[in-house]
């Protein structure tokens, strides 16, 4: 491939767009796209209680078959900028690293595909339609970002065929990892009612403490599933327990707990809160008590089963840095779990040892075969449309 | 009996003796008991970081049999002072009433033994010696009262062979419930340490809640004994269970909770830390993570055994008022913690349905049938020394 990403992402990087501002690189974007040919739209979305968010959809050709690059120009804040070996938004290179908050989390990402984009319409190997979908929510609430901005595509005709999100996945060496999925998450607050009373006295009390323990000993033991080809197997953790009772001769009236569960396409929440709802119950019946449930659904879990699609992606990546991805679903959510309900998603990108910390980096070489797999893609995508 | 305990108290509740203050009490009983021929001595102790507290302890005769009274002059705070149907320091009579905070815990009591041991000094029916133990310190931290009165009365050779402390112990009515021992009381803070970590990679983390709830289910559903004659079986209340941990995907390094054992003379602070090492030990095995254990004694679990002592109260209290007293360990810790180190103690006084409450009252009439009792125990007391 003939174009550089690496002044892109240098200019991208400058621009100081943590969430939700955009600093400048969403326009910086678009005037680079905007040149190679694309048309865009700005497009800006608000709701109660949440910053306005402002969002970028490019897109050239008007037939199939439609390949959508999904990113976000927003980064998390840079921390203690006295820790950083150099100003996080100067774009310094180094050991040919370019530093930065956001150059592997996920500007290198957003400059490598997007100089693909480029120079595969430069080169007009082009057929069919691609298209760029850029939010600036992606490390905020999310609510005014990728999933706004997808019903936006969906009511003017522009949902694709194939999504690919640039996430960084590399775990070790760039290309080590693709995710065709993610586990879902699914977030209970947990509280039991008892009766307050003194401790030389429990007969008289009615202690919610054991009831809240003997439930989270069965739920942290239960075994929801093995796994399956994909997923690992469905986890829960319990992440606090509180009932704050300053007197120590005082039994309390209340006991309450938060706990998640991450899982796989085994379950849906449903079956999930019928699990727990089922354990509570048994624990009423064993020793009394009122268990309330709170749930909060984060994410459902999903699966791009292999296929063409991802034989494509699999093929470019190898053919491009000698590596054979691994396919993975672990790890935490992404905007990919908006995508999953329009189109086929899957998520390639750096290496992610970095992102979230101090001095974040991308090898400027990595950089450059990122968007020479990008390219490959393109290239393959358009000669034999994916099933 | 001639004299009548209601001018005393009365005088008393004239004091707001709210700890640590003496607000004059101590001075007007030690005048009664001086003018009844005791001979008395004050006794102020110090210790960092507590009040400096008064203390009174009168005595006659020299020689043995020696029978103590105990009580306290200090009271609780009155509370809000609107709530209170007559000014809680006034003394105020109402339906045969006496209304005043300390009326029944324990003003009464000691104006109740400290009119009935003048009585008996006056009618001459008293042989041996006669003592009042009387502490500023009860409703306090208790350091500077009667553990040092007692410690001050062993070396200037006033030790008695006997004690009543005039705690409020009847329940419904006057003379139905007599204490012969009180249970233990031992409070545990307890941590389990583990690793923290993202709960979307569980399997990197170390989780410390499943295995605290693990040991508080065993702990609570654990049986240390079946009671004995005098005492109900020993239990176990935790109080509080607290991790703070704000973030819902976060796994927390640390876990803690607070437990309280009242226990009886079937055990002892050394059997119940070893059965709770044990738990632990064995959650350790299980599940692994490391608990740490901080032990604080609050009092010691005691019995004097009923025998000829305990006949002449019971005796004393049938024939004064009709009823048949129960024997009861119930309840929380009082002074006799201190005292059942020198000889064996027993605790008998008033209704002690209204105490620390707004609107404390006393019975005209039971103070004047307590102040009967105590003289019936003094005479019976004299009459034949108790095994």
């Amino acid at each position: 491939m003939d174009t550089d990403p690496l002044p892109l992402l240098e200019d991208l990087i400058r621009c100081p767009s943590v969430t939700p501002t955009e600093a400048g690189a969403l326009d910086c974007l678009e005037a680079y796209l905007r040149s190679a040919g694309f048309h865009c739209e700005r497009l800006v979305f608000s709701d109660k209680g949440t910053p306005d968010v402002d969002n970028l959809f490019a897109r050239i050709g008007k037939s199939g078959p439609h390949l959508c690059f999904a990113g976000h120009i927003d980064v998390v804040p840079p921390g203690r900028l006295e820790d950083w070996a150099a100003p996080p938004f100067a774009a310094f290179q180094a050991d040919g690293f370019l530093y930065g908050r956001g150059a592997a989390d996920m500007k290198g990402s957003v400059a490598a595909f997007a100089t693909a984009a480029a120079d595969a319409v430069k080169a007009g190997s082009f057929t069919g339609s691609l298209s760029l979908l850029i939010t600036g929510d992606e490390e905020g609430p999310a609510i005014n970002g990728t999933a706004k901005v997808l019903a936006w595509m969906k009511e003017n005709g522009h949902v694709p065929d194939h999504c690919i999100v640039g996430e960084p996945t590399s775990a070790e060496k760039l290309g080590d990892t693709i995710k065709i999925g993610r586990r879902g998450s699914l977030s209970f607050d947990l509280a039991v009612a008892g009766m307050q009373g003194h401790v030389a006295y429990p007969h008289k009390a009615d202690n919610p403490i054991p009831k809240l323990a003997r439930l989270i000993d069965r739920l942290a033991a239960y075994k929801f599933d093995d796994g399956n080809d994909h997923f690992d197997p469905t986890t829960l953790a319990f992440t606090t327990i509180d009932v704050g009772n300053p007197a120590g001769n005082v039994i309390p009236g209340r006991a309450q707990a938060r706990f998640n569960i991450r899982y796989n396409t085994e379950h849906t929440p449903d079956t999930l809160i019928a699990i727990v709802r089922d354990a509570c119950a048994r624990i009423e019946e064993e020793l009394g008590g009122t268990f309330t449930l709170d749930v909060v659904n984060g994410a459902d879990a999903f699966i791009t089963e292999p296929g063409a699609f991802v034989g494509v992606v699999l093929d470019a990546i190898e053919a491009e840095t000698g590596v054979h991805a691994k396919l993975s679903t672990s790890g935490g959510t992404s905007d990919a779990r908006f995508i999953k309900d329009y189109c086929p998603v899957l998520e390639f990108g750096p290496l992610n040892t970095t992102i979230h910390q101090v001095n974040e980096r991308i090898a400027i070489a990595d950089l450059r075969h990122l968007a020479g797999v990008y390219r490959a893609i393109i290239d393959a995508y358009a000669g034999r449309k994916p099933a």
